[in-house]
C-alpha cells in the first residue's frame, strides 16, 4: 500500500508526503484480535485506518465493556493523545483485517507537527460532537427506537458482531437480543445469520422518527 | 471586573491582555434562568465563565434533558464551535449568578487566534477524555455506584438542584430519587434541605471503589 492509497482516504493530509517519499510510514494489517493499543499506556504514534474492521472500547473492573467507536473504514486514532500529553483512553482491537498507516511521532519535524496539529485539533473538535451526539442518543431515547434508528439508517452490511452491536447501542447483548426477537415477531424484520432484512420500513420508521428529527433532519 | 480577575481563571490566557486593554472584552452576570446560548444556532463568541452556576444541556423532543455539563466554577464555552465551523450542540443556561467574560470572534486578529486555536484544541481535548470517562461511567456502573462516588468525592456543597444532579449522573429524578432515598433509610447518608451529610463512609467507599479504583487511583 503506498501514498496514493493514503490519500485517497485522507486528502488533506498531503503534507505527510515527503515521509512517505522517504519510506517512513509504513502499511499493516492487523488479524482478528490483534491488538494496537491498550487502555491507559503512552502513545507513540498515530494511526490512519484505511479499510477493515475494528473497535475502540474500555474494559471495566466490572467486566462490562463500553465501546466508544465501532471502525468500519477510514479512520484516525491517536488524536487525542497528539494534542494532549495523555495516555490513551481505550483498547483499540482489529476486529478482522483493521488495516492502515502508523506514522510515529518521533518521525515528525515542526512544520509537519504544526499541520498536523490544526487538522486534528478539529478531527477532535469534530468527534467531540459527535460523541456528545451518539451519547445523548443512548441516555436520551428507548432502546427500540435506537434500535429502528441503527436499522433503517447505519446499517449496511453483517459487519459487526451482536456483542458489537450493543455495545455501540450502549446496551448489552441480553437486552438487544430481546429488542430483535421482538421486531422479528412483530414482523418489522428478520435476523437471519447476522444479516438483518427491513420487512415493515413504515413502522420502524414511525419508532426512529423521534430521533432522526432531533438529529439528523 | 477585569483583566486581573480573568488571568487569576485562565493564566494562559495572558496574550489576550490587549483587548482588555481596548476594553473590547465584556464582563457579565447573568440571573437564573437566563439563556446564553441556545442549541442549533451560530455562536459568535467565546465564554470564559469565572463563577456562578450554570448548566450546559440538550432538551429533546420527548421531553428528556440530557447534562452535558454543570458549570461551577472556572469554565470555557464555546471552544468547539470556535475550531470548526457547527452549530452550537447544546443550551447554556445559568443556574444563578452565573458570571464571566465573552470575547467576540470578531475582534480576534491572525496572531491571537493562532494562539486561541491552539489552546482551545487542547480544551477540547482535555474535555473529550473527561467526557468519555463520564460517559463510560454513567454506562458501565449501576446509579448506586455512581451516587456513592458522587457523594464522596464530587459533592462540595448543596449547589446543585435534585434534577440537574440526576441529569449529570445520567439518570432521572425518580430513579435519583430513589438511591437516596435507599440511602437514607440504610443510615449511609442524610439528605436535609437539599443538604448531604454522610453517615457511612466505609459503606458508601465499598459502593463506589469499582469506579474509583478504574478511573482515579
Amino acid at each position: 500500500m503506498s501514498y496514493s492509497e493514503f490519500i485517497k482516504c485522507f486528502p488533506k493530509y498531503n503534507f505527510l508526503k515527503p515521509l512517505f517519499d522517504k519510506n517512513l510510514i509504513p502499511y499493516k494489517t492487523w488479524d482478528k484480535g490483534e491488538v494496537i493499543c491498550r487502555c491507559n499506556r503512552e502513545l507513540d504514534s498515530l494511526y490512519f485506518f484505511t479499510s477493515g474492521r475494528g473497535r475502540a472500547y474500555r474494559g471495566l473492573n466490572n467486566g462490562k465493556e463500553v465501546i466508544y467507536c465501532l471502525y468500519s473504514g477510514k479512520e484516525i486514532a491517536g488524536d487525542v493523545e497528539f494534542l494532549i500529553d495523555t495516555g490513551t483512553t481505550c483498547n483499540i482491537v482489529s476486529s478482522g483485517n483493521l488495516s492502515g498507516f502508523r506514522v510515529k511521532k518521533s518521525i515528525i519535524d515542526e512544520k509537519i507537527y504544526n499541520q498536523l496539529f490544526n487538522l486534528l485539533a478539529k478531527e477532535v473538535a469534530y468527534k467531540f460532537v459527535t460523541n456528545s451526539s451518539s451519547t445523548t442518543i443512548k441516555l436520551g431515547y428507548k432502546l427500540e427506537e435506537r434500535v429502528a434508528y441503527y436499522v433503517l439508517y447505519e446499517y449496511v452490511d453483517s459487519v459487526y458482531l451482536m456483542e458489537e452491536l450493543a455495545g455501540l447501542l450502549g446496551t448489552t447483548y441480553r437486552h438487544l437480543s430481546r429488542v430483535f426477537k421482538k421486531f422479528n415477531d412483530e414482523e418489522l424484520l428478520r435476523l437471519d445469520n447476522k444479516k438483518i432484512t427491513i420487512l415493515n420500513r413504515r413502522e420502524l420508521e414511525r419508532l426512529s422518527s423521534v430521533i432522526k428529527e432531533e438529529f439528523y433532519d
